[in-house]
């Protein structure tokens, strides 16, 4: 049986999970693939440090740049993350003719194109399917399973982390600190919460689906991305009773206008399936011209489900019948030279509907006010509440769910609102999509 | 740009959705493929017919054999369905060295391992995604994006006409024979439905799932398959009460003792997504034991959907670098030699929880009795309830839900139960699957 020699760079978690799943599944993979997958050869940055799996037969090592030299090694994968040395690595792999399998959604978000062009170049594959949504073939799908469909959008929950807190909050109605603190003591969370929790992890995932949807460039600046810290637990229950679940959502749309690129806290029916999506657990949704609506639901992150993703790469390499070339499939799933800069939208220039929480002074006259300036710049209402105060002198909430608004228009109608007398704080706004 | 031939043997829904989506999405299928993937000419049994699709530039023929044997043809995409002369069409397209696509479940089940093999000797790819739940890339899925796995069980719904049904049945508490007229008037069911309440169509699919997921020869004549029409309305609404819905699932499970096939009604807890998959939607949860569980979710039928799988298929073969060889993935995701028989439990050795329901005289030390019964036949209860008789004098309901239990076991237990004075009819019995 043939047998094919890859250098790992990286023994972490994904790292020490994909040479787990290697040995627990070799005979496995080795039915599937044709060949014998065998890692000879591992970096990590402190070698005394204690790892999940067993290294005899692996020769360990604080110098990446020595497995990249290797000749004897014809794929490297990369799960060492970050942009440097990760990226110079990578590019020198590739130079030398090595197939490159990694799981670094940053890198390939900020730098996909040079290094898909090197690739290509060089006639071998980069494959990173580990990058977005862990253990979910989405890559595949978007890139082959949906390749008779030109995409109109796609939506996905694409960070666990965020996703996790966001159903703590729903089912025990948490505020979001508590719930923060929570996941890091579990091990969901990191120290530092930012790039989950303010959606840059979920950004460099995006980036990527969108350019595998449309065809086009990798353009991260482009990403509009707000987080969930300031989803309050008044707002998950009032989303909850006018019939829709509030998750953190990837969204990449097409229209006759531009692409929009957009991370952001969204309420969705609660009829649709990815509303049902808990926990830590992930779920793109994909809407092609052809075959409507397909949902991709699994494990976004965790050892062994991200390794099902790395080693999936690796058998595609392995399979072809010259391992000196590449796979048949283009890096994002359209020959480099179709690719096509396309328009993107900002922000203000997106449509979608709105739910407002509005905290108003209880007296006569206030919802008037509101629905009037609404009105006047072209926002229809879709549905409306008052929530009284619960007690005397209080402030009222007013719910309202918008029709489509241009966003534009929506900051300028709220701005005439928040200037009136009756409106105690700013108006609280989560976008609303149907998913249809 | 690169011109590949095409020649279609049916132009029905499916085949006039394939000239569609081809038409519509001709450039961004280019963009993807590199190709200009043209349907030179296709076959009709009746060609006075009226199409769904136009067919300028398309020769049309009622003989296919003139087809296959055209040597300007590249892929031979098959959509007439049924079992001859599809297969003889098929094999006479693979020995003259042509691709082949097909969307024909009844085939592949029944004879795929025969039309694998001359595919496999002919050094030609026979291609099916479209076989199995319409558009959703399933066999994509579990032949290269699940392939560092070894897959624990799958469970599908896949059969979109039986989903509509059981769906219908629990919104609107309807009986089955009402919603089964419903579906016909809808054209969601055939006038003869017994292909699709039956369970035929998706043990076909179920078959080719169960092989892409162990790597072992099609089987379909052990697929254990049982249909809906004997599902009530109260068993719908017991079940719900009880935190489960009914589907009808295809379940492929690899145990120590073999591997289970079989199609049958199934009480799923609610919180599983799979429970949520409503109407003519088709689902497929795969197991993997890296990965963990993923789901894949879309349309199972319709034109569009189907044709998005259909060229899905045509697009990997174009992406060849020369396509007078096979794509990259074996037939059944393993290498043909590589395919084990395995041992197949027939439906009584298989071990799963019961859903029962027993009609019973109101009277004293009835449950007494049928629960000494499953005890003395080691048969552990999870939960029980007695439902009243509505009025004085009729049948009492105990509804059971057991534990895990062998078949035969719980055949034997519900024998003794029967011949008890106080049981009135034959108990119905549901399986439950916690698809955990």
């Amino acid at each position: 049986m043939k047998v094919v020699k890859v250098g790992l760079l990286g023994l972490g978690t994904v790292g020490g999970g994909t040479v787990n799943v290697l040995t627990k599944n070799s005979q496995h993979i080795a039915r599937r693939s044709g060949c014998l997958i065998k890692v000879i050869s591992a970096s990590a940055r402190d070698l005394s440090r204690k790892r999940i799996c067993a290294t005899d037969g692996i020769q360990l090592t604080d110098r990446p740049e020595d497995i990249i030299k290797d000749p004897e090694i014809q794929i490297i994968v990369e799960l060492m993350g970050g942009e440097e040395p990760a990226k110079s690595l990578i590019l020198e792999a590739l130079s030398l003719g090595k197939h490159v399998v990694t799981a670094n959604k940053a890198l390939i978000a900020n730098h996909g194109n040079e290094l898909f062009e090197a690739a290509s170049k060089n006639k071998v594959t980069l494959a990173y399917e580990a990058a977005i949504a862990g253990g979910i073939p989405i890559v595949k799908a978007m890139r082959e399973g949906l390749s008779a469909n030109s995409i109109d959008w796609l939506a996905g929950i694409i960070n666990g982390t965020g996703n996790y807190i966001l159903t703590e909050m729903s089912d025990k109605g948490s505020v979001f600190d508590d719930v923060l603190k929570e996941a890091q003591a579990l091990g969901y969370a990191e120290a530092d919460p930012e790039y989950d929790v303010e959606g840059i992890d979920a950004a460099h995932k995006l980036c990527i689906l969108a350019s595998l949807a449309f065809g086009m460039p990798l353009n991260f600046k482009r990403v509009y991305t707000e987080g969930i810290s300031k989803i309050t637990p008044l707002d998950v229950t009032y989303a909850e009773e006018l019939g829709y679940r509030i998750k953190h959502l990837g969204v990449a749309k097409k229209t006759s206008q531009g692409v929009e690129m957009r991370v952001h806290p969204t309420l969705i029916p609660e009829k649709r399936l990815i509303a049902n999506v808990d926990g830590v657990m992930n779920a793109v949704v994909v809407k092609g011209n052809a075959v409507g609506p397909t949902l991709y639901y699994g494990a976004g992150a965790g050892a062994e489900a991200t390794a099902s993703a790395v080693i999936a790469d690796i058998v595609d390499i392995c399979r072809q019948p010259d391992l000196s070339s590449g796979t048949a499939v283009p890096a994002l799933g359209f020959s480099p030279d179709a690719l096509e800069e396309l328009p993107i939208l900002s922000i203000e220039e997106v449509e979608t509907a709105f739910y407002l929480r509005l905290s108003v002074e209880d007296k006569p006259g206030v919802m008037a006010a509101i629905t009037k300036i609404l009105a006047d710049n072209g926002i229809s209402i879709e549905a409306v509440q008052q929530k009284e105060p619960e007690q005397h002198g209080a402030n009222a909430q007013v719910i309202l769910l918008t029709d489509q608004v241009i966003e534009k228009s929506l900051i300028t109608a709220l701005a005439e609102i928040e200037s009136l007398d009756s409106i105690i704080e700013p108006a609280v706004r989560i976008r609303v999509e149907s998913l249809e």
